[in-house]
């Protein structure tokens, strides 16, 4: 079985409106038979968090809702609610503190379930915190800023479930840049992601590649560093780092990109149809013309008469009888 | 005579302390011998920034300065205004509204003097709204936000001192690389410039290229739309822009790119001198045993030898009788 989407969504998701990432969320679960798992432990709210979730995934039509709610590693390992995930259809972890999600969840047997999940089919999604953690590599805390500084940012571990990648959030409203940048200039194996708020990455693996689908408001930002240069193994406490060559991505609702070979996917639907179905009469017609020339030796000349008499000159009613040539060939006709 | 050097400065240039990138405009104007105009058009202080401006420059060591301050087109087209740029060695442009600035100058006898004293060899800077005025597109104004929209700014036209190019400023301070984004992603033929404030991109023409040197405590950061894949064509008012394959350069001080190949230079200075010192040695060595190959047909062997008796081992002291070789050729020898 593949395993299942991760939809990791930049934080403040619209939850009052159209909450098209939350509904997306939900149909990703299995819609009316949906069993979703809520792990709030990132949010120092807790309960008050599982309670807005709780409420939202049900009126999106969820059959089922369960918090699953670790306050300390011991939890973490506790079988019975390591239990709740073995019957999730989607898990859903909220924003708050990343590193608080990490120290008490990364490595115990919860993490183990939450993979597992995952590796069987479950959509994972998460928020804020919730995104961050899904990376490989996950930014652990660091300030705002357009221009990357030594030293702005730190890197924890995160669970894993997107391999290679460090995962941003609140990344246009918060200015972050700078310090995804100075991560991907100090590690260029790593795919930098940056989400918008009310905007979702999700990703989904297709014939072996990690395809990601922008959903909600804003963009994704994706910063490959795979041909950088930079001199972030020289550079002191604070200053600026040189950051040049990075190949930049800003993709907007709809778009499509391949995270394994780090290129744009064409976009379903950019096409106008009218447009394409023009295009497709007119490659009908010279396949035609082709294949008469080919199999009569047509001058170019006798070929334009041809298109005179099917099509009436402007002004001409369309019932006007074609000037007949005596060089016609009926057979030839027959095969229009 | 070479056309002299720009420096677009991103706002907010040191004024007290350092004054790192003031001082050097004026050692670029002749130190001592330096006569600078001031261009006060784009602040709506006006005399207030002259004096300014006046009190640094007289005190980090210019001969003189004048103040130019058009407040009407048909001041820019006054003779008596227009000449008071002929004994300038540097001309300065201060912050404030590019639009009033351009509004005011450009397309007018005193625009014309800016751009011959370029060519003739004086040093034109310009920070905040004086930078953004030297490109030949000009950021008019706009929105702050890292995601590109379309709509978020305008464009008008600049002075044209630095072609196919827009310069934006105070870049990593007011969070502008959404705006920068949106123009390069609807003229993918400019180059985007942002500078950082208390920063200047030092622009000089080299055997035939623009070549631009980073100074000061930020960084100047590039963005090269050459392959860029963009809807920018068909977004519709305030949509989020795709921009995909954009090359992003962020350059701290001490950077030196080729604005007309749009590559890092390398930098100067980068190197470590008892390295290379190092490394020099180890090729002469090379060198020479490789002649003495080509010279003798010498066996590793023999060489290993001859490298034992000029190398002591080690714990005896330097002055060792080396072992004598009874196959030593002392004409190879004296080849050392």
């Amino acid at each position: 079985m593949p395993s299942g989407p991760l939809m990791i969504i930049g934080g403040a998701e619209d939850k009052l409106r159209r909450r098209t990432i939350l509904t997306d969320f939900v149909a990703a679960s299995g819609g009316e038979q949906a069993r979703i798992a809520v792990i709030p432990t990132a949010s120092s709210l807790g309960q008050e968090v599982v309670e807005v979730y709780d409420a939202l995934f049900r009126k999106l039509g969820a059959a089922d809702v369960v918090a699953v709610r670790p306050e300390s590693r011991e939890d973490a390992h506790d079988p019975a609610l390591v239990a709740r995930l073995e019957a999730a259809t989607g898990i859903f972890m909220t924003g708050g503190n990343q590193l608080k999600l990490s120290a008490l969840v990364c490595g115990t047997p919860l993490a183990d379930a939450i993979r597992a999940a995952h590796q069987r089919g479950v959509v994972v999604a998460g928020t804020s915190a919730g995104a961050s953690i899904q990376s490989s590599h996950m930014v652990a805390f660091g300030g705002p800023g357009a221009t990357p500084k030594q030293r702005m940012t730190q890197v924890a571990a995160g669970l894993g479930l997107l391999d290679s990648t460090v995962i941003d959030q609140h990344f246009d409203q918060r200015n972050r840049y700078g310090r995804l940048l100075m991560i991907v200039a100090q590690s260029p194996q790593l795919l930098g992601i940056g989400v918008d708020e009310d905007t979702a990455a999700v990703v989904e693996h297709v014939d072996g590649h990690d395809v990601m689908q922008v959903v909600g408001r804003g963009a994704v930002t994706v910063l490959d560093p795979s041909r950088i240069v930079t001199n972030a193994y020289d550079a002191s406490r604070s200053t600026t780092l040189l950051a040049s060559g990075v190949v930049l991505h800003v993709l907007p609702d709809g778009s499509r990109f391949d995270l394994t070979t780090r290129t744009l996917l064409p976009e379903p639907g950019l096409v106008d149809l009218a447009e394409a179905a023009d295009l497709a009469e007119a490659g009908q017609d010279l396949r035609n013309l082709a294949r008469d020339i080919a199999a009569a030796d047509k001058s170019p000349t006798a070929l334009r008469r041809r298109l005179a008499r099917r099509r009436p000159p402007a002004g001409a009613s369309p019932d006007t009888t074609p000037q007949q040539d005596p060089r016609q060939d009926p057979q030839q006709d027959g095969a229009f």
